[in-house]
């Protein structure tokens, strides 16, 4: 049963204070070790690092059980406790708990053994992995008093935002660069929040919301409340290692874009090490960037251990980040792990996308096509080992960025509602490659 | 832990002749009664009445229970004991178990109590309720010796095939109407299957399919596997059982395209009560046509119990089937347990998948919006009574059917990006309506 049935909504009166379940006491610096408390900022007054939530790790310990957790909700509030949220008034559509898919087909055409797809293609409400961030992030901007809430976006936050603001009932104001693709732009607008496409790149978005969210006090998803957002990406580790029966896989393979996802995914898998959930064990962390905007692939190329930001051009888009806030502490844990990071070109991403598809039946979006091109080319290189029992970040959905395949795909065939119709185009399609199609007339 | 996991794919050497978990033995036709084998057929050579599954339900009972159930995946396969695949080898892709969303925010906008949102929107592999029935028929293809599995489809149902076919390394041919979405296109090709684009529609296409059935020897998804096929939506009936807590509501509203999802919720209920799964008790059936296509709606007005086809003018496409197979059963039902059967017209249509997206962050198709319209039309007609604890049946997601809204969402907002143009462009906002938004320039 989906706990959304029981799951009580809030209503102003609901009494915050009392935070019973509260496994968290505080944010700290990353990079001073400086502490403040649990409110909405992001980064550090003495040394400008950014801030993370400070957990009681021994609470949580005695809390939890692979026998709590599998009889907690199918999403990601099976894992509150690891969750900066401080009461039960969480915000659940059903988010997480999405497919560890085994891809045989897939395993065998790149010549390797035990291969998954974690697939978040499919995660609701809005087919990315943002549902997760943003429902840990909305949940605690309800706690602490926000009415409106925003972010800045290159798509499937806005979607994400959009959605579960309407959802939670919250005043929503998105902000996103004006060449987004159409997909994603509508796909925010149903929700009938405020839209606002900004001239610019992504990281110019970004810079001026940090300007608003100053002047206006508004809950920015990925400003204000970061601490607690991109906690939520601790469950795509959380869930991998249960539903490969409680175990950490061999290698990992996930998108890079400001990085965060990356080293949240490492720290689930630490944090589950940490409280008995499972055994430790070495994973390689290997991470995939578009060639139009590799900071982080270029910076690990060259052995360098600072991010010089870039200009981004790429028809990935949803990973289109230039100046990556987390990139130094993702460079880190690829270098650590033995893994690597690695960068494709747009024809590749393409062709990623169609491999997926086609050997899997699984439709991603530009950024998943890059996951997938990344993995071929590591598994070309050498660089996974074919015994390795790896696990492939899928985040978002294809049908927000159709442009991308559009006329790399073929078209239908045309025929008559006749059977000899039929017939003729039948027989002629035995004889093409579906490059071909397109340009055939039958 | 998702089964996909550790759910063997199929080799070419599995025998499927052991069937020890077959809990059906044969069709029957549902006019005559005269009994067939469990072959790919679907039609009743006497009276050419529709064939249906026939199960033990004994055998049936004695082997589920909420604990059997609770404990399998989370998946349709959980119910595979009411399901007609004979082994364990089925392809499972996690579709079903999509979520049973409290409509809290709906319900006060609509003035009822208890209002659920079933969201096969969000349904995996491909964000449709057909997933649930092309998992079921190509699963018995397999075990019926098909290596090519085919589709008459108005969209959803050739992305899924096409999608599921790929996962399980089948090959794939689709018929569509040559207008469709391009999404639902483009969400189909992506995949590599031979894709047929026919000129008329989908009464036609389906015409030409049966023939290409009884030439080729295809198995066509709906049409030869029809009986198989179509069990799957009873699914959608088990879940809202087990998800309201093992019981039945009191008001279900649904989509009618062919009548056959309608008439499977309403035989999952049965059965469910036949192996004492859960109490008897009335449960209101409520269907929703488009008024371009609304043969069964007119029948039901009239107070006939016969369907006069109708030739389909919506944007309602996934639904609009103007020779409705089951289209007699459905009215049997709405008729026996006092619903009703109600149209909208394409206005309202766009309304309703706007009042979803608004209220609830759930972003449906045209059928849906169908659906949540008649819902409105039901509850201000007072033919839904506030006190009824009613579920509504959202079958696709709204990212396939972007034609539908765009223009009647209004547009973002386009800002410098500089604070001084941002808070110009928020003054203005304030003032607007968003149906105003798509006229303005900032
Ligand atoms: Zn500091
Ligand atoms: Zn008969």
């Amino acid at each position: 049963m989906t706990s959304t049935a029981s799951n009580p909504t809030a209503t102003a009166a609901t009494n915050y204070s009392a935070d019973r379940h509260a496994n968290f006491n505080g944010l700290k610096c990353k990079e001073c070790g400086t502490e403040y408390e649990a409110k909405a900022i992001h980064v550090c007054e003495l040394c400008f690092g950014p801030l993370e939530v400070v957990y009681d790790y021994e609470a949580i310990a005695e809390k939890v059980s692979r026998e709590s957790i599998k009889e907690g909700p199918i999403s990601i509030w099976r894992y509150r406790e690891f969750l900066p949220v401080a009461t039960d008034d969480y915000i659940d559509t059903s988010t997480g708990m999405t497919p560890l898919l085994k891809a045989n087909r897939l395993a065998r055409r790149l010549g390797i053994k035990e291969l998954y797809i974690k697939n978040d293609a499919v995660n609701m409400p809005t087919l990315s992995f943002k549902d997760r961030v943003v429902s840990v992030a909305l949940s605690r901007a309800r706690e602490l008093g926000f009415s409106t809430v925003s972010c800045a976006s290159t798509g499937n936050l806005a979607n994400s935002t959009a959605a579960i603001a309407a959802h939670a009932g919250l005043d929503c104001c998105v902000f996103i660069p004006a060449d987004l693709e159409a997909g994603k732009v509508l796909g925010t607008l149903v929700y009938a929040p405020k839209v606002f496409a900004v001239q610019g790149n992504y990281d110019q978005v970004n810079r001026l919301c940090s300007e608003v969210a100053n002047t206006h006090g508004w809950g920015f998803v990925n400003i204000n409340l970061r601490p607690y957002y991109s906690e939520g990406s601790k469950t795509l580790g959380f869930e991998v290692a249960e539903q490969l029966g409680w175990k950490l896989p061999d290698h990992i393979v996930a998108p890079l874009a400001s990085g965060s996802l990356y080293t949240k995914i490492y720290k689930g898998f630490q944090e589950f090490v940490k409280v008995g959930l499972v055994d430790d064990k070495p994973v390689r962390f290997s991470g995939a960037q578009a060639e139009g905007c590799s900071p982080i692939a270029q910076a690990f190329r060259e052995g360098r251990d600072f991010i010089a930001p870039v200009k981004p051009k790429t028809i990935a888009k949803s990973i289109a980040i230039g100046n990556p806030a987390d990139g130094v502490y993702a460079l880190d844990i690829a270098r650590k792990t033995n893994g690597n990071i690695e960068s494709v070109n747009d024809a590749e991403i393409v062709e990623g996308m169609k491999l997926l598809a086609e050997t899997e039946g699984v439709f991603t979006e530009t950024a998943g096509g890059t996951t997938i091109a990344v993995l071929k080319k590591l598994v070309e290189a050498g660089k996974i080992n074919p015994d390795e029992t790896t696990v492939v970040y899928i985040t978002g959905n294809g049908l927000k960025t159709q442009e991308a395949v559009q006329g790399y795909i073929g078209e239908p065939l045309q025929i008559e509602p006749k059977l000899d119709s039929f017939e003729r185009a039948f027989e002629r399609s035995l004889t093409l490659d579906r490059l071909e199609w397109q340009t055939v007339s039958v």
